[in-house]
């Protein structure tokens, strides 16, 4: 499938369908615009609990979209026939911490005890940005968003911790004021930014070498804004070493049925 | 009166009528704490449209509580029994944008034609960021706030115009971000700031030297957040040179019937 194909993607349920059937397995970036796209993390449920609580003491990181009851491969408040088994284009499979496998679908290893957590994702919050008529840098330039591992702690539950994750998108200092206005209204997809213009207070070194994603270009008369992003809880994940854990592969989102829009207060 | 008597000037009424009767004519920070306060300027009608589209042309620093009927010498959505020839303090009487007099009433200089704009006054969003728990370092150090000339022209009207004057108040980046939450929901108080962070693209060559008010404290993990302040309307009004026009002195406030948190959201 080409980029040709693209129009006949701007669907969700078209997108998802070309999904499930293998046409398209690349990143989701682009694909349906104007929806919601969003995190999963696949966890038995014995390990549930704890990391819902973990989602609920660290909202701004892990804003859930969604939680389905054990075994229910079906995500049913975020659209019509969504199968969490096929409608990924890419997952990434976690063995004792270690990503083993990067399968196009999970159906033959899917657990009747699987809980899938979807959790909000910054495209939403972009999207918005743009509308208002924002810049936002690494979209303009085409690179990944910046994101830096920060010394602030998280809130721990069970097996779940570490230290917050954080996305970062300059802006000239009114438009700074702006986007903290128009996030703040979307805490479902990670809200306001959680700090702004001094990165060695989050411990962030060097600004401009990022643990993920591309380098950043900031002009001098821009700050550094910085937002809760969603890598945080796949760290978590890692560190917590599970026997068994599934998310999707980076890039390779949920595509779901809620207008972007549909996002805003809560 | 003594500070022992405030406690009888905890109401806005009986505060105005301590003022009306000459029982107090000193500042009116701490008065009928919870109240909104505000900026007044008197204008000849024939000057009153300019300066109403002036207001409406640069809300963040003009923000409209109440404009009266010419004459009117009652701000009557304001409170009951406002009377704008004796209910403030100390006034200031402008002759060719020239501070002429401070009376502490102006009943014998009246005029038919007497238009009264009052303006929203940073005093309440204070009151809600000190309730939000953050330390306001003016208020907390008992000094009034720094006030800075910048260089971002305000959108003229008639004779009126000039540049912005704002207002800084210094926090830790994630208590910014809050700070900017809580005001941008009080449009009729300033509303959001208009800057954070880069106090030279505003044109401010040294923060240590306010125009006006005191030298501000800051510390190394905060930044300079600028509100727009209500000092800019009395500026617009020196540099327009008006043969007359009134307004209360600095910080010798209206005191309204309004309670702070009725501002909200406009």
């Amino acid at each position: 499938m080409t980029a040709d194909a693209l129009t006949d993607l701007s669907r969700p349920l078209a997108a998802r369908q070309a999904i499930r059937h293998g046409q398209w397995q690349r990143h989701t970036s682009g694909l349906a615009p104007g929806y919601a796209q969003a995190n999963l993390v696949i966890l038995p449920v014995r390990y549930a609990e704890d990391f819902l609580r973990f989602c609920q003491r660290n909202p701004r990181a892990c804003p859930l979209l969604d939680v389905t009851d054990p075994g229910d491969p079906h995500p049913r408040s975020l659209g019509t026939d969504i199968d969490l088994r096929h409608d990924v284009p890419r997952y990434r499979v976690y063995r004792n911490g270690i990503s083993s496998a990067e399968p196009t679908h999970i159906a033959e290893m899917w657990q009747d005890d699987f809980v899938t957590f979807s959790i909000g994702c910054s495209f939403s919050f972009e999207d918005a940005l743009i509308a208002d008529g924002l810049e936002v840098r690494h979209i303009q330039l085409g690179r990944n968003v910046p994101m830096y591992r920060t010394q602030v702690p998280l809130e721990p539950s069970g097996p779940f911790g570490g230290n917050l994750v954080v996305s970062m998108r300059p802006f000239k200092p009114a438009d700074a004021i702006r986007a903290i206005q128009i996030t703040t209204d979307m805490p479902r997809v990670h809200g306001a930014p959680v700090h702004i213009g001094l990165p060695t207070s989050l411990g962030i070194a060097d600004l401009a070498r990022p643990d993920f994603g591309d380098a950043p270009v900031i002009h001098d008369d821009e700050l550094a804004v910085f937002w809760a992003c969603g890598v945080t809880p796949q760290a978590a994940l890692e560190a917590a070493g599970l026997p068994l854990a599934i998310t999707h592969s980076p890039g390779h989102m949920l595509i779901t049925d809620i207008p972007n829009h549909r996002l805003k207060f809560g």
